[in-house]
């Protein structure tokens, strides 16, 4: 069984396909989504359809797996079950957890209405209609400093995610939509991005850094290294810079400062007595298994993975992409009565970055690639 | 100003565009919509975006108009101006009402909850939801008679959108998903269509009726008709079949059996005294302007039209665009100061009727039809 149907629970289908095995791909929603590329979802440059492929048509031809729309509610390691939010309990045999990671605003959760993050469709969706709600407002209103509140978008955290959010504002606005309004140059419109760190991407090595914040420079975005974030509220957004605090009138926050690991997670910590560290991981062991259950294996965002180098790998599509192909191995070998202690699980890196633009982001979808009516028309969620 | 960018709003605008006029076209949305073909975004046949266009983008070559995405909530006739949600009120010359209308419950609103309409893209998109969500939750359990239910699809009203909305219901889950599931087949799904009068298509000729009958037997839909609704529920539908009350075990029931004219209208009424009919629709002059206020005039599906052949035009496309060139013509003559008193409006049928299917739905959208990820970029909801 299989729960989430991201970047490694596809991987460990797929790496399963010519197993003896039954699988069971279960999912809160009947698509895979390519969520790198959500912020494109956020700007308008790709509709939904374009980075969601149905899991029922990815897999149509394996006949060994068996897709199930729902949301896992509980597990009972003891029993080897789990529970759905309606229907019967799924016996497994090997349980992977897949289950990804959800927005983490740290404690301030109120802020989570007046910011949405960039984790699911919904969300990318509800920043699309805001930031086009805020230029149709500009073009209604008369104030002078309203106006400017609305033509001023902020993006907080400067990570991948907020780098290529921040570039794609600003394309937007300076770029797409130049000529559309009446009352406003479009190209007036403000786009910040604020980070807590001296430099953007602090996962990556420094003159990556220096040469995204050059891009973003050139796209008209501010970039504000060293800036905390205090408060959000509806109409404006408090961050301290240096010794000075600042309240900047508002009307799009974008959230994209940190995730934790889905709720799942606390579940399976409380029926295993596995260990999670602060953003809520569960601490896997060297072959991504959970202490003392050699068959539930933990991979991708939801997994705390420190054996490489000390530190936890990052939250990417890479890393769950080989965790997948290498939990997919165990459990073949597993199956084929393999009794060898498997050598631990090992991360290259190939190098995978943000890029800046459009033109980067579809070459990314590569084969995952559907296109067309036919390929969203099934996407649901079922929760 | 033309209040409302659909069929009739936009034949005004684009009728005075080479007038000495300063035009303001306002609308909720900021983009037009094809409602005829909403019912294929319902069955996923269509994505939102290949039936909207952005109205900053119809515009943008028509220097005389400024589009507003705005709610319009008072109307004032003596100082000539109309409120908006927010922002300053609104100066004009001429008024065109053309805001035309919402669904009908004829009193039932409760069952709005459990039997959405096909007026907005969200409703499309809701329905969409719940006929996917259906599907998958039919995949999950195992009781035989409460798949059954989730397998069972109502749609009430024989006009055109229920004939199209039931075709292709019945394409999609007995040709489009027919090797989907796992777990039950796609072509055991059944399909209704509950019309109370005798015939599908009353607005039409008999033959017409009875062509479409056929059609729909052909692709499995269950036609009856003089079945009348009388209780619609989350999970049943009642509804009387000559002597006889039946209870049908349901989870998806479309409502397609009525429209009434947008709330405007009564506020409207109660500006100008201007009367209305039982579907709330203000009746128009010969001129298609309100009584004693030669200035605004009212069109679409909004308005009620019977001096042609004493029963009022239909609410459907081809009327609210003849509508819209009239006036478009009337306020080119009123503004040259050409006081010639008007030949009343006179509408002519050309034949445009309902379709089955999803090849002459395309066909249908003509020389509107936008691509691709640039129009729905802009596409937003303004209230």
């Amino acid at each position: 069984m299989i729960v989430g149907g991201g970047f490694g629970g596809l991987q460990v289908a797929r790496g399963l396909r010519r197993a003896a095995v039954d699988i069971t791909l279960v999912d809160k929603r009947n698509f895979h989504l390519f969520q790198p590329l959500l912020y494109q979802v956020a700007t308008g440059g790709l509709g939904p359809a374009e980075i969601a492929a149905p899991l029922r048509s990815l897999f149509r031809q394996q006949p060994n797996l068996r897709v199930l729309c729902a949301e896992v509610v509980d597990i009972d390691p003891a029993h080897q079950t789990v529970s759905l939010h309606d229907g019967q309990p799924v016996r497994w045999d090997y349980l992977v957890i897949a289950a990804g990671a959800s927005n983490n605003y740290f404690g301030n959760d109120s802020w989570a209405a007046h910011a949405p993050g960039l984790k699911t469709v919904e969300d990318a969706q509800e920043i699309r209609r805001r930031v086009l709600s805020a230029l149709e407002t500009a073009e209604r209103i008369d104030d002078p400093s309203e106006r400017a509140a609305w033509l001023t978008f902020v993006v907080v955290g400067g990570g991948p995610t907020g780098v290529e959010m921040a570039g794609a504002l600003a394309e937007l606005a300076h770029v797409t939509m130049r000529d559309e309004f009446r009352a406003f140059d479009p190209r007036t419109a403000r786009i910040l991005l604020l980070e807590g760190a001296p430099r953007v991407l602090t996962a990556y090595p420094e003159p990556l850094s220096e040469n995204a914040r050059q891009s973003l420079h050139r796209l008209g975005v501010e970039v504000l290294t060293g800036a905390l974030v205090q408060h959000i509220a509806p109409d404006h957004i408090v961050y301290t810079h240096g010794q000075e605090t600042f309240i900047l009138p508002t009307r799009t926050v974008v959230w994209a400062a940190g995730v934790r690991a889905a709720p799942l997670a606390a579940v399976l910590a409380q029926r295993t007595n596995a260990p999670t560290d602060r953003l809520g991981r569960l601490i896997v062991e060297p072959d991504l298994s959970l202490p003392n259950y050699p068959h539930i294996f933990v991979i991708g965002d939801i997994a705390h993975f420190s054996h490489q180098n000390g530190t936890p790998l990052p939250g990417v599509a890479p890393v769950a992409t080989q965790q997948g192909q290498y939990v997919a191995q165990r459990i073949r070998r597993l199956t084929a009565g393999d009794t060898t202690p498997p050598s631990p699980f090992r991360y290259t890196d190939k190098g995978n970055m943000a890029v800046i633009g459009r033109k980067s982001a579809v070459a990314q979808i590569g084969r995952l690639h559907f296109t067309g009516w036919f390929a969203w028309l099934m996407c649901c969620s079922c929760t």
